[in-house]
């Protein structure tokens, strides 16, 4: 019993208004691990990286209790990097470098102690090797996840329609499931891209918050208003491994535990966007998540007598 | 006992995506007395038409039991047109056609059956004429309501400051709330605009829902989502409309009755969005109210077990 998190483990160098970073520990995998660490004891994480990222980066990450066997390190080689710029909305970023690095060639690697896989997130990623990841596991998982963003839409459509039609639940945002499915109305972006093959559709809305769709059901989570948003970096993939940890931890599969997973989700994201990079999932308690959450239950709850 | 609604009482022509109409009737007044009319029974217009508005168009209004007393007509003038054209997204729109007519001189008269009021919706008009209104109610409301919009602060910031001294309730949408506060975070967007007067703020985001703040407090209303909206004209009015009038009915003023509110105001610009002009407000029921707003509940609740 395990949760296998596959994606990015970089550096990324991030300017938003308020600040900007040098090279920092960043990538997919490694917010959605943090994140799916408070709430699941059995998180495994697949990736590469390359000779410089440091020892202590690595130990940072396993000081959350999170299996490394997956993390492939490559001598002589460098870490995928990413560099951007936020615009002053926080909705927007230009991308000023991509360096491929060890993700060029990146072939995934599942140790023989992580096939008691019951619960995978794909991270965003070429569908390719998501879809390698599923293929590489002799049991299916109970439930798979899977990210993805518009870039594989245009470059790498037929992989990605390919890949959907093996998953359980895919998250994009709101510009995405437009593009996915040609619809604007997203309740008709959903209709259509829940018969490409996942069960469960997440829109994710930023600050506007999430839909959850399933065929016949329709949620709406609320995004707790922040007065600051230093860094929304990684907050998507937090929001990913906080929803399939908290869902990992309760076991079942359904409707209202997917909403509760969302609403924990959307929690630590809100962590992440108030620091820089994962600053804010490193030091966190099941209390300050449990205050976190019950702010999402004051924000949004109405009694309608009727 | 009395909710007193002032607006344009108007004609549009619109144009979406889906069709298109010749001159319909419309205005804010218009929208917003028919939502509040489904849920309080005093509803009187103050507003201004022209000779070319039809007798059965004022019947129309008037077979919903609203009291058109203060319903100026001015003969051998026109009324106030508008037309214009929603682009695909449904949230930006161009303004073909703006005949001010009646509306250029436009004095408000309150007969003297209004003074009775106690709940106040000033529609978007003209600050001054908002302003004017206020003072000629010899009793200040419980309740006053404003809605406006960004053409205001472009053209009399100075009068609408002013006027937000007077009001108890603002409704703006989120790139007005951005405007009028001079910051991006809505948060403290919210916080500044509550310094201007109102002690309560309604961020309306279209597709997204709406934002209640007061000075310590936040609530996060959903937006039905909708597989076709035909035509968003008079969804703010109506929303306006429905909430006052909710308000007008439960006569309480606090968090909790706004925020319920909030959810019937929203509950009616579903409806209102569903077909062109006042259609889908003219044949409602208090069983269809109710069932629209058990589709809020349903969409946005959840259970947490801490």
């Amino acid at each position: 019993m395990s949760l296998v998190i596959i994606g990015t483990v970089a550096f990324d160098a991030i300017e938003t208004p308020f600040g900007k970073t040098d090279k920092i520990v960043g990538g997919a995998a490694t917010y959605a691990s943090l994140a799916a660490s408070y709430f699941y004891e059995k998180v495994k994480i697949v990736g590469v990286v390359g000779d410089d990222f440091h020892q202590e980066d690595i130990d940072t990450i396993k000081s959350h209790g999170i299996d490394v066997e997956g993390l492939q390190v490559k001598n002589g080689e460098k870490s995928f990097f990413w560099s951007g710029k936020y615009h002053i909305d926080m909705n927007s970023r230009d991308t000023l470098t991509t360096e491929l690095n060890v993700l060029a060639d990146f072939d995934p690697q599942i140790p023989e102690s992580y096939q008691d896989c019951d619960f995978l997130l794909l991270g965003n990623l070429t569908p390719k090797i998501q879809q390698i990841t599923i293929n590489r596991l002799r049991n299916r998982p109970k439930l798979i996840v899977l990210d993805t963003m518009n870039f594989w839409m245009d470059v790498a459509l037929e992989d990605l329609l390919e890949t959907l039609k093996m998953v359980d639940v895919l998250t994009i945002n709101d510009a995405e499931a437009r593009q996915l499915s040609g619809e604007y109305s997203l309740v008709k972006a959903a209709r259509k891209i829940l018969q490409m093959g996942p069960k469960f559709l997440i829109i994710k809305k930023g600050e506007h918050g999430a839909l959850l769709f399933n065929e016949d059901m329709i949620f709406s989570a609320p995004a707790l208003p922040l007065a600051d948003v230093f860094d929304p970096t990684g907050a998507g993939d937090t929001f990913a491994g906080g929803f399939i940890g908290y869902l990992a931890k309760v076991s079942t599969i359904n409707f209202n535990n997917m909403k509760n997973a969302i609403i924990y989700g959307s929690a630590l994201a809100s962590f992440c966007v108030e620091k820089f990079g994962t600053e804010g999932l490193k030091d966190l308690s099941n209390e300050k998540i449990a205050s976190r959450v019950q702010e999402f239950v004051n924000l949004s709850s109405f009694v309608i007598e009727q």
